[in-house]
């Protein structure tokens, strides 16, 4: 895709961290730049893989930045696992090891959540970044499995960057646990995933053609969109594998730009 | 090899879990088939990767069968490690993910081990089955690889069956939680690694084609004495992954038995 075409797609879908935020700190011109496409009748949807906040939690965080946001225009793996087990489930009796913030979003959808180690019987249990993770939660996920619950994670994130370039142990590395054990793959919803892209195009109503991700993952957040054909736009700044795909050949097809800030000075 | 030739050998390794015992039951004939080996005047080894307890536990378990071993005979992943360490670098400071009997083992051989969540540096980590595992760990671990620590593990298993054919989540598990966020895969000293095999020979002053290796489980017990050149016994009555080998050609240059039992009808 050519720069100069940017400003005809109608959907402009963001990753949040790492792209419109660091953490707690809002890139820079990243209010301007949401300001300034609302102003051009763009719709706007936000696409993360953070499973341990949902759409409310995320959307007083960007509020504390200066970005005013519809919870409709958040989607997360969080929100949208309740809704994918209901719709092919219906409502269900499921194990969560994860965040309050994922246990309130399954509860929302309608699905009843058992105590961890609860004698009964879980149909479904998801996996998301569980800071309270454990070896007895691990026994206990793989003897569900074996009894016949299906598993199912949120996202397949390993790790992420955290303060002082910590690191933060993600969903992944809690899934990669689980199936050794099992040797059976778990199906994600995050980024490269077609899931939350695919909900993010329907609730705009649009075809692939017209939107573009912004976001600074290539795994996640380019690699997912190409493989629906949606266009790209990859901030290398901040990325944390830009040396990775310096030299592939699709890179070629993506618009590359440093930063939020040089984005929103090419489109303004 | 065959069956007549098992007497010739000077040296008998044996696996313990699944082969002289299941859990605290010994194996039908267990006592007998060692008290006829040791009036042969066969040396005799038990070779574990059992991370939790060391050889003085172990010992114990065999008496109350009334199998009495040495602790010289018995020779643990969990011992084996303490000694490895003490050989390559000295005495250091080590972290331990593990049991009790694992980090008592470290201290013994000379090496510090410092608290869990010490704000002192560890040159090396150890990674064992750890029923304490949690996500604050896990995050240690891989903030302590990232400033330069070394990681080591027990045993590479996933898991072993526990009472009722419950799933018992081992080593290998929460290596995969490690090695999927650091990308470096993590060194093993169980079978069928060579390191427990070299000493159990070396203890005894024989070569390879004197010994015998008898386990149930052929990717640690088979897998690991063939590529050194030990010839071995595969007991596939109680083997969790006979089915998968059965056809394979290698598999005609081994000994099967059904059971320990089997085998001591065979040669006493």
């Amino acid at each position: 895709m050519n720069e100069s075409l940017l400003l005809e797609k109608k959907v402009f879908l963001f990753d949040l961290d790492g792209c419109i935020y660091h953490g707690h700190r809002a890139s820079t011109r990243a209010a301007e730049l949401i300001a300034f496409l609302r102003g051009e009748n763009k719709q706007i949807r936000f696409i993360t893989n953070n499973s341990t906040d949902n759409a409310i939690d995320i959307q007083d965080r960007l509020l504390n930045m200066g970005i005013q946001v519809a919870t409709e225009e958040i989607i997360t793996a969080t929100d949208y696992i309740g809704l994918y087990l209901k719709e092919r489930f219906g409502e269900i009796k499921v194990k969560v090891v994860g965040s309050i913030g994922l246990k309130k979003s399954i509860i929302h959808h309608g699905h009843v959540v058992l105590d961890d180690f609860s004698h009964e019987r879980a149909e479904v249990i998801i996996i998301g970044r569980d800071v309270t993770f454990c070896y007895e939660k691990l026994k206990m996920v793989v003897n569900e499995e074996k009894r016949g619950a299906i598993i199912l994670g949120t996202n397949m994130d390993a790790a992420h960057p955290g303060l002082n370039g910590e690191i933060v142990p993600e969903t992944g590395s809690l899934i990669a646990a689980i199936e050794t054990i099992t040797s059976n793959p778990i199906m994600t919803f995050g980024k490269p995933s077609p899931y939350l892209f695919t909900y993010g195009m329907e609730s705009c109503d649009v075809k692939a053609s017209e939107c573009v991700m912004i976001g600074d993952n290539y795994d996640t957040d380019v690699v997912g969109a190409m493989s629906l054909g949606i266009s790209s736009v990859w901030l290398t700044d901040v990325s944390i594998n830009a040396l990775k795909y310096e030299a592939s050949d699709t890179i070629k097809k993506i618009v590359k730009f440093k930063s939020i800030e040089d984005f929103y000075m090419a489109v303004r």
